[in-house]
């Protein structure tokens, strides 16, 4: 334990001074009432923080001990370093210099398996220990972002009123924070958060292909097309920013800017995180599988440049009679493809909590995503009704007004899944939605056969429709049935 | 080290006499030259399975002594027990009693990331380790499965002469088994086998429902299309036992069988680790990830109940005109998925080769999955012709033979696509991997719009197509161009 030189001053400390970091402390540092520590391992970071910005009263630290020293109890330390071993490095360095009750926040990136372990550690030794998601980039962690965090109840009670006061603001008013859940309950909503975030920006990018080679539009012109979208019920913050990237133009070469990035999409890991986990959950996230392969196949440059001469439809074969129509069928086509995208996130989350033993407020978390985070969106009030009206809902995209909407959407977004196909465009996150939709509604799946095939060459065994039991039949004896023991 | 009391008489010893086990012991029994010692943690698998099986002269080991004390030197043990901590126990029980230089085989259905650490572990400790993965069931463990062995050279040495005596033997005399590279690759292929046979079996099962709810052909009648089918180039033991399935009538009913099996498939996780290991590769996998993903959603039957009364054509609503044209542009949408699926299967082998450092030989792999496994096909001969021309194909689809295939195939798998959309047919295989087929060969993908948005949120930056470099554009700021580190 470190000897208190001077009474300590501040209320929360910030470790980890990078861009997030420092941002997050100046957020921090604004709001009435905080007095922010802050401590980075090179001490030149923490000093060119401090010399940047007087306003914000930061009390440097060149220790652990020192921060420590530093702090009020119990003592509240937010991480901002990189998921992995930095982040175990810095909570047991944190533990050698607090006592018992503090409190140390994990608000990095870190997968929600690695938060269930620390906060078992950490705990086991005394302290409360949160994970934290963190949405909203740097200009959210200095303004306002989504905040999810996970861990005791006790931490919950002393960070609530600073964590309300650095959030977005909904526009409703409340805050983009709420207690999502136990130990790795926050890091598991925001690897959701990303994967749906991987989803819509792909169904964007596939209505934007779609529209410009069915139609001939400019990108300025599809600008506008997300511009007027963005008035409607896709109002979002990527439909914003799509229309502001698409009118954007290249200063060196006077074309739009999108057309002169290489387009090889990159990834941070969080799409296939999100997937992945679903993957052991057992939920089908197919839109967001489709989004992350999509973006690996555009980066593999290599297999693209062997591809070019497939055989397909021409490049320049697919025009559209009536632009308008087409568009508009295109508009719903990516809502009802983003209805789907958001009820398989919330089935993941759903599933997670189930499989965690987390009490997950599903109509909390499509709240505090309203602002602050990538995908703040409208659409996020209608999410939050539905859970409101039934906070048990078995599928999200069943709520009465989603289904009103894919009923006006699914004659379009049928049509659109055939267009691309006809016209070689690829439009997997759009088709995967749709035969995802239908999948869900079809009275009886092909599934029967697969269960039939695997009884045959496996003995794997199947369930009847018209009675209880285990069954398999003796496909290589006499092909009568015969009840099995259950080995599924 | 045991006391020898007698000469060791027997030249390989299986641990773990359940099916498979006790099976591919009686397969080895069989072959000249062969005497197998048996071995089981509770006694009564080894006696009976010694006293049912005098033919085969096993020398039964009711310790891990007398087990060692039984076989010649160089040892050499397959274990056949379930995956996870039981095989690590025996591995360990067995490295007490065996001396440097034996050979220890797990057979059993291991993840290749745990075969990696084994091989390790016991090479550290002077002996052979071996990850087989073993395909074709019981049936193939008895009279010859596809085998896939990874491990050192050396073992490989002294096992080749007795996994060629057991293996399945490919028309053209060939046996189904070769050394598939260093530790964990064995295990590997076998994963990515799997994860080929789901997405083929999604195939076969959509291909089904079309034709079924497009034509009202009953399951005999497309008992007889599969049958036809399966004497052209889709000829496979899957197609085959479709045929025999369809044709399957219950006793109890009279109804065909199919229609009275539960439509909920089951899954033993390895389409899972197959996807899971492709993300984490970066490889695109969509028609496995599909595959997966429908029968996990088939078995919510819970989210189906619910779901059931979604907007969509009715479920009699769709006939087609001419139902042998149906059938055969079904049948090339089949073909057409399927040349994809494998493709992306092999992408995967060949990326994790060049991730673990294994030199695989990939038209070797097409080869021993020739007979004995379950995707036994005349299209692999296909696939190792593509393979022999070519060994370092970036894409195996890019062959000039599936060029051709999916040439004369794509008009009718797109209206495949197209017509499943329409008639709210849930085709996610048939459509995600038309989609795939169709990104591969896009001159240009709207990635570049998601690198757009990306750098515009995160300032994750793009690179351009026209000069070399890492740019971000002052999004924020007066939106013109810097050139950035490269964060990627």
């Amino acid at each position: 334990m470190p000897e208190a030189d001077a009474q300590p001053t501040a209320n929360i400390g910030v470790v980890g001074l990078a861009v997030m970091g420092s941002n997050l402390a100046r957020n921090l540092a604004s709001r009435e009432g905080n007095t922010v520590a802050v401590y980075n391992r090179s001490r030149s970071k923490t000093d060119e923080l401090v010399a940047e910005h007087p306003e914000a009263g930061f009390v440097p630290a060149f220790s652990y001990e020192e921060f420590a020293a530093a702090l009020q109890k119990p003592r509240t330390a937010l991480i901002m370093v990189k998921a992995g071993a930095p982040t175990d490095a810095v909570i047991e360095s944190l533990m050698e210099v607090f006592e018992p009750g503090d409190i140390i926040i994990d608000g990095g990136n870190s997968l929600f398996t690695d938060t269930i372990r620390r906060e078992k550690a950490v705990r086991e030794r005394g302290f409360n220990f949160v994970g934290m998601g963190v949405s909203g980039g740097e200009e959210g962690a200095l303004h306002g972002p989504s905040l999810m965090p996970g861990g005791p109840d006790e931490a919950w009670v002393t960070l609530a009123p600073i964590l309300r006061s650095i959030a977005a603001v909904a526009p409703d008013g409340e805050p983009c924070v709420t207690h999502v859940g136990h130990d790795g309950a926050g890091h598991f909503v925001k690897m959701v958060h990303n994967g749906i975030e991987y989803a819509d920006m792909q169904l964007i990018a596939e209505a934007y292909d779609l529209i410009r080679r069915g139609t001939g539009k400019t990108p300025a012109e599809i600008a506008d097309i997300f511009a007027e979208w963005n008035t409607g019920e896709l109002e979002s913050y990527l439909i914003e920013i799509t229309a502001e990237v698409l009118r954007q133009v290249d200063a060196e070469t006077g074309k739009p800017l999108v057309d002169v990035i290489l387009d090889s999409a990159g990834a941070k890991g969080t799409g296939a995180w999100t997937v992945q986990t679903a993957l052991d959950l057992g939920v089908p996230v197919s839109g967001i599988a489709e989004a992350t392969f999509a973006r690996s196949l555009s980066s593999h440059r290599e297999q693209r440049a062997v591809s070019g001469g497939l055989p397909g439809p021409a490049e320049d074969a697919f025009t559209v009679d009536d632009a308008n129509a087409f568009v508009e069928q295109v508009r719903l086509a990516l809502y009802a493809s983003k209805i789907v995208a958001y009820s398989q996130g919330f089935d993941e989350i759903r599933a997670g909590a189930a499989q965690y033993g987390w009490t997950i407020d599903l109509g909390a978390i499509s709240k505090i995503w309203r602002a602050g985070c990538i995908i703040r969106a409208q659409f996020l009030n209608r999410i939050a009704d539905a859970y409101a009206a039934e906070p048990n809902l078995e599928v999200l995209l069943t709520a009465p007004y989603f289904v009103d909407a894919l009923g006006r959407a699914q004659g379009a977004w049928r049509h659109i899944v055939g267009t691309a196909a006809t016209a070689g465009i690829p439009a997997p996150a759009f088709s995967s939605s749709l035969a995802y939709y239908d999948g869900l509604r079809a009275k009886r799946l092909p599934a029967a056969l697969i269960q039939a095939q695997r009884d045959f060459f496996g003995a794997h065994t199947y369930q009847r429709i018209d009675k209880p039991g285990t069954f398999h039949t003796l496909w290589s004896g006499d092909r009568t049935e015969v009840e099995a023991e259950d080995t599924h």
